[in-house]
């Protein structure tokens, strides 16, 4: 099979393998309270690139963990994203309507009751990581408390906040996003591998160098796709970061040195799994996907 | 020494001791970002009864886990309970400015602000208690975790939202309560108890039926004092059940038979430790404190 086929049938296997197992560790769409029920797997299913649990995968194969044993940590990080995505859209945060390509939550099931799904979807992820089939799950939940709290997701979050309409060097720019999205990226990775052998120090090291350069990346593009898509090819509200007076990468470099920064992003994760040789393979695969998505 | 005396002495220790174990687990204040941080602090330190970190230290007592093995078990379940206070108050949910003595959360943080506490928050109370000094800190996770979730807190508060403006049964009423507040409660208990020797089935029963007593008493206090109390003594804002049009204990039953049936509740808790002798002393005396508090 040539390279890219090969990698697209991985891609969507394991997009589908991490649907089967999100539709099973979400409340059954009848269970009382209904709309509480509904409003999470509203928000979680059918939509959304599933990065972070392709991420998970990825790093399991490079550790020869077979994907039944990543299923919880990639269940886990993908239940974090989306219950930010959720809080982030409300009205008292970005006020989007647009995600995933349908009504934010809190449009399509209320403000109120958004708020609770994002809270429920917040305790199912670590209920689900706690109770996974991974070695070590209590050092895990640890892990991925401390990439959605203070010092990662939410705080990174709270910068941005605070950030809207000043100007951040590009220094302060990447330290926001290595919390705001990048502590979740490197935290998928992470807990991806630990299912499997054991890194040595310095395979460890040089897996958290990938994720970092490949969550930048993801940040990075980003910022490019909200300038140059459409709501449309994105699935949410373009051009939003410019209009609510956020500094971005584009903002920052303007577009072309921020397409190159990508590109640079891309080289640097790619160069860090080369102590992995071919094992590194679907996590190289995916820092392409990353820099080379058009949503 | 007399028994009310000795009672006193170990709630006021236990009360300074779960203050001082909150203030170091949470983010120090001068931690970027600042804002965030400090909203944490602010909703969490320097308030409360810590009913349920008591719980925590009484049921750890009956199984004669030390206190310092209880610590992170308690100061996780309060944790969880203040990230909720402050959801519940925003103004989407139960709009109060109120809480504890002091403006809301949301009042003195900004609405987004505050609903990055309570988020970082709920990651700080997994983290603290995956963290600790629990055997088992995964299962307690697990534990955890489903009280906060859409069986437990978030889907009554769920059921509650969707119950404003009718009427429910007391059936239904006790149903929603017991996921509500009483579901937190239990795992409080159990937390604690999950810190020392293990329970055997029959205990482990007897134990989570004083639980479920117990913590359906204080909800039924909680709703005589919502109509007794004043806003000083309570240090939140009285009257806001009937003004919100929320079935009560008291608009269902009426305040004498809502009275009685506390002072029933707290019997059945009491009985509920039999089996456990003089050892279920401060949990009996934990249940006469949720039912004769004025506040």
């Amino acid at each position: 099979m040539n390279p890219d086929l090969a990698w697209a049938v991985w891609c969507g296997e394991r997009q589908r393998r991490i649907e089967d197992v999100l539709a099973r560790v979400l409340p059954a769409a009848d269970l009382a309270p209904i709309p509480l029920s509904q409003a999470m797997r509203y928000a979680v299913l059918e939509g959304g690139k599933r990065m972070r649990p392709l991420l998970a995968y990825a790093a399991g194969e490079l550790t020869d963990a077979p994907a039944d044993r990543v299923d919880s940590a990639a269940a886990a990080v993908e239940l974090v994203h989306a219950y930010s995505l959720i809080h982030d859209d409300l009205p008292c945060m970005d006020d989007d309507s647009l995600r995933r390509g349908k009504p934010a939550c809190h449009v399509a099931f209320g403000e109120a009751m958004a708020l609770l799904a994002g809270d429920a979807l917040q305790a199912l992820a670590f209920g689900v990581l706690a109770e996974g089939r991974l070695a070590g799950a209590a050092r895990a939940c640890a892990l991925l408390a401390d990439a959605a709290g203070v010092r990662g997701m939410a705080g990174g979050q709270a910068v941005d906040l605070s950030s809207v309409g000043s100007t951040l060097s590009q220094l302060e720019l990447e330290a926001m996003h290595r919390m705001k999205t990048g502590a979740l990226i490197r935290a998928s990775v992470r807990l991806g591998a630990a299912c499997g052998r054991q890194l040595t120090g310095a395979e460890a090291a040089a897996l958290d160098a990938y994720a970092g350069a490949a969550g930048l990346a993801f940040q990075v593009v980003d910022d490019v796709l909200d300038v140059e898509g459409s709501a449309a090819s994105l699935g949410k509200t373009a051009g939003k970061d410019v209009a609510q007076g956020k500094p971005t990468f584009v903002t920052g470099l303007g577009l072309p040195a921020a397409r190159k920064h990508a590109a640079a992003l891309r080289v640097e994760a790619r160069a860090a799994l080369a102590p992995f040789g071919g094992a590194g393979r679907r996590l190289a695969e995916l820092a392409d996907w990353i820099v080379l998505r058009t949503r």
